[in-house]
């Protein structure tokens, strides 16, 4: 029998969330790809809902925050309860939950269905991308010397007894199959690690009870057992219940989620609680798991849980599992589009495995202080918790949220004089002068601060200006234009910049492709109205005979309304001397360079792009 | 011939912005309601095109104010050009054309038809409001025996030849058909007020200029004439030109938007000045005329420009004319459901008359200091602009934004011990306790502020509570509960709200219909931290079997993530004691009472509601 057979650019199994943002990468590009998922449509109910503010961040690139954002839950409030001597529960301690000056997002939670659906949404309403439910791969065979080198067999189920077989050959696959990997297994790779002998019971309800901080996140450590509350959307919440061995194993067994709300309103006694409106109920058991090889031949690539699996404590999966495949996808597109060499493609085994083994790590300790009893506190009562817990639930606001994920040197991350780790980069490539702004760091990503439009005042969050299009982003500081010496600078980096041959590929309005382009952006620290837009190079105010001026791509860093300065260039730690500052199609930070450094910016680039 | 016979609720005659307010209340309310416009379709170009702060308030409060906001253009910055004695023009004054404080929103720019586009939108989700379009009225009956007491026979153009006939029997029925308004002429109506002289061209172009202020609103006073810039959105830019009558005739003959784009092109010189993509362009001449009737019987209404027609200058005319219905659709949707006395329908002459006469007499100051050539300017150069311009544009930010307009005592507004006008209100009706809010107007729009849930510390606007529905919101303003005689207070009016037969309807989940009930809310300043929302009265955190307790209803007024106390209570002059606002359907402030002063709320609502 002869299979249908489809050419692809990508294959991706799993249309979790992974996959998903993989996909809309894929939409966002316009690369031809096909995901496959073996349910009949996306999870309905439960599972992941944490969402860190570095994944808002990644959503609202491609303009899916905003939606995401006003529907989700913000748990701003931690509260830590423990046991009280006469008996009960007592509150401890009321914590902050967010730390408001690393985004102009916060946590929240919201059911991973949720986020799915927002990025089918996008991918629906792409051409490009399209997503076959009901599918299983079959059979993986990866032939070097072909164009498509992966050929991969599948079988979509069409009823209850039918099955039709194809065959998907495309040039790269990425496996978002979860922690069963099929992809995984197919490769000969597993998960390292112990299996741990914690189980936890998870409800979704609408909760009845007047425990008083049941719209807080809480985390309780009573006599009868551990408990963590996750307020959720609508009116619903998530409770956590540590179970034993046996009460796992009848949960197992009988599937009712009473058996889960029985032991959770003996957590909470004296308060009532009843579940109303059950929505989700699972069991599970703690392990922290790796798998130390993310890809095979650069064609072949593992994320989200197929790499990494580990407890729900901080709500931590959903969120590095859509970072990993944010990392990979426009690599991706810029070696299909030719626009890059598929060296860049390394660059993602080494700069997500550290991130898989920092959220292992960090997951371990996390279980630590949330499992353990501790005996201090239960012996003397009124303890102030113990500091563990309170660092762990810091660093979970932090480096755990991904906001500062620090990707190490390599050909697309250029190194700085600063840096100790020379094994990674070429000697000869450029290096970056990190100390013109010293608190941006090079493989960081870049912090969001707001500007205003020189044209019209209005705010500008510079985040908004680096979409993720798969372009790259040139922002020059171009620091006190008001001082001609400064302004010198800036009308030679404007010559540099637009002479042939310059990186900045010219502006197409026909031509809306950006994967491989760099955008280029002024921001100065002058007064705004000290500043005529049309005094300015033209690379920054680029000419086009039907749509005129580009007005959107020079912004004053100054107050709004005032005429004080900003506090970007503050911020970054930029001086008036200025700096140029490239940021990656993914918003980390590639390279800092004095405004004289193009050529030094065009010899890193040249390194990886094609054509420059 | 017999013909089709339609009997709805409410007829509105014009789908322009004024008629679609109105039938977007209907379509909230769920009052049967059908729109006629003799147009095939809305708005496509052109037209009104600003939107002040409180619009984008009245449309929040329907859950379209994000939408509109999000691609409307901000214009923020005013900038005013005059002569230059040498030739050309130069920079006079840069201003701030907004005014932060007032409002969460921001005076911006948006072509009609965006706005058309969202009220239809929300419309087309309802089941109780339909638009026909190619329907014009033919001939309209008012028999005041009927309880459909209009009879609007219409005509229906069905192809360029074909029409269909049928007649519409209505309760009310709302002429929103504009300036030359055929309601209006068939009640006898007319406009008063003058023509006047002066002619103004009008362009939507994409502008090819190195002009360095088009992306500001500007006004430039030049020997070659006058013009007027308005940043709109995408690329588009509006330009108002005064015209010699010469040149007005001339344009309304050949109707060629080059004669237009020529002058704006001799006033901007030395710039350079191209029209790329013209998308809409009209003369129009100004005149300042009124019509004093907005209602017959209290069962035909007129609104939007059927009412008053004007000068485009300040971007008002689509504003007053949203507001006008926003003011009346309440009412009647009150009225329509037997929650409400009829009698409170003869407030929309008082109310809006009032702001009609405001916005003529407005305009005039504003045609005045625009079109006249100042003679000291023009002698003396580089005089500071006149200070009547820059009071006439303050105005324009402040009271003509529809921010300021304060209602005066009615049936529906309370009147104060202050208040000096006692011919309104009968001297039997309890008066408002101004002072405990000192700076609460009573009769103005109750200003926004943020507060933070009391269950969870999420920041939340005041304003968003006051959402359009048809209910009425109590907001009690509980003080500092931690102080036992404070929640006595609180407590007691809690027991009084609680009793059989009083005002508040009891929440019912199934009965989504919220006309004329009363939402009760509860905003202490006590630091969060020391209240416990299970602590509170049950009033303010009513329980449902299903749903549990509503844990929104409890605001603390404090600072976000800190312990320190927030702003609102001082915004709006509200002491550690309290009191209680009573804010109507509208946003607008009714009452203010002390936390023993339900009874006298009862006897101000009881006047003119049924069934308390």
């Amino acid at each position: 029998m002869t299979q249908d057979t489809l050419n692809v650019d990508v294959v991706i199994i799993g249309a979790g969330p992974a996959g998903l943002m993989a996909g809309t990468w894929m939409a966002q590009t316009g690369v031809n790809t096909i995901i496959i998922d073996k349910k009949p449509y996306r999870t309905q109910f439960g599972h992941a809902d944490g969402i860190e503010s570095r994944t808002f961040e990644i959503l609202d690139s491609f303009g899916l925050g905003e939606n995401v954002w006003k529907i989700a839950n913000r748990t701003i409030d931690l509260s830590i309860w423990n046991d009280r001597e006469l008996g009960g529960i007592q509150r401890e301690a009321l914590l902050n939950n967010c730390n408001p000056g690393l985004s102009h997002f916060q946590e929240a939670t919201l059911g991973q269905g949720e986020i799915e659906q927002n990025f089918l949404d996008f991918i629906e309403s792409s051409n490009s991308v399209s997503v076959k439910w009901n599918t299983c791969p079959i059979d993986l065979m990866l032939c070097k010397a072909s164009d498509h080198p992966v050929k991969l067999d599948i079988e979509t189920r069409t009823s209850e007894t039918e099955f039709i077989h194809s065959t998907i050959c495309a040039k790269y696959l990425i496996g978002c199959d979860g922690a069963r990997s099929w992809v995984r297994a197919t490769l000969g790779l597993d998960l390292e690690g112990d299996r741990m002998n914690e189980h936890w019971g998870v409800v979704d309800s609408i909760p009845l009870t007047d425990f008083p901080d049941i719209r807080k996140r809480c985390i309780i450590k009573a006599k009868a057992g551990h408990l963590m509350i996750i307020p959720r959307e609508r009116r619903l919440v998530r409770c956590y219940v540590q179970l034993s061995p046996e009460v796992a194993t009848a949960f197992r067994t009988k599937v009712d989620p009473g058996i889960l709300v029985n032991i959770i309103r003996s957590i909470l006694s004296p308060y009532s609680f009843e579940a109303s409106s059950v929505e989700w109920s699972t069991v599970y058991s703690v392990g922290q798991r790796l798998c130390t090889s993310l890809s095979k031949y650069s064609r072949v690539f593992l994320a989200g849980d197929a790499i990494h699996t580990h407890s729900p404590k901080a709500g931590q999966g959903m969120n590095v599992s859509i970072q990993d495949t944010y990392n990979l996808g426009w690599k991706l597109a810029s070696v299909i589009k030719g626009k890059a060499k598929s060296m860049i493609l390394r660059t993602y085994q080494d700069e997500r495995l550290l991130v898989a083994m920092r959220l292992i790590a960090f997951d371990k300790r996390m279980v630590e202080v949330i499992c353990r009893k501790d005996p201090d506190l239960s012996m003397k009562g009124r303890l102030p918790i113990k500091n563990s817990l309170k660092d762990t639930l810091r660093e979970e606001n932090t480096s755990a949220s991904g906001l500062e994920v620090h990707y190490k040197p390599s050909c697309l991350i250029s190194r700085t004089w600063e840096s100790k780790t020379r094994r990674l980069a070429s000697p000869m490539l450029p290096h970056s002068r990190s100390e013109l702004a010293g608190n941006l760091a090079v493989g960081a990503r870049f912090h969001d601060a707001q500007v205003l439009f020189q044209c019209d005042s209005r705010p500008c969050n510079l985040q908004h200006v680096l979409r993720s299009t798969g372009e790259w982003h040139l922002l020059v500081f171009g620091g006190d234009i008001l001082c001609s010496a400064q302004m010198e600078r800036v009308r030679r980096l404007g010559v540099e910049l637009s002479q042939e041959g310059s990186l900045v590929n010219k502006p197409d309005p026909n031509h809306d492709d950006r994967v491989g382009r760099i955008g280029i952006y002024l921001i100065h620290c002058t007064p705004r109205k000290n500043v005529e837009i049309i005094g300015l190079p033209e690379i920054f105010r680029p000419f086009d005979e039907t749509t005129g001026y580009d007005y959107w791509r020079v912004f004053a860093d100054n107050e709004p309304y005032g005429e004080g300065l900003g506090d970007a260039c503050r911020l970054y730690g930029i001086g008036t001397e200025g700096c140029m500052v490239l940021v990656r199609p993914d918003q980390h930070v590639a390279f800092i360079g004095a405004l004289e450094d193009l050529s030094a910016i065009k010899l890193f680039l040249g390194n990886f792009m094609t054509g420059l």
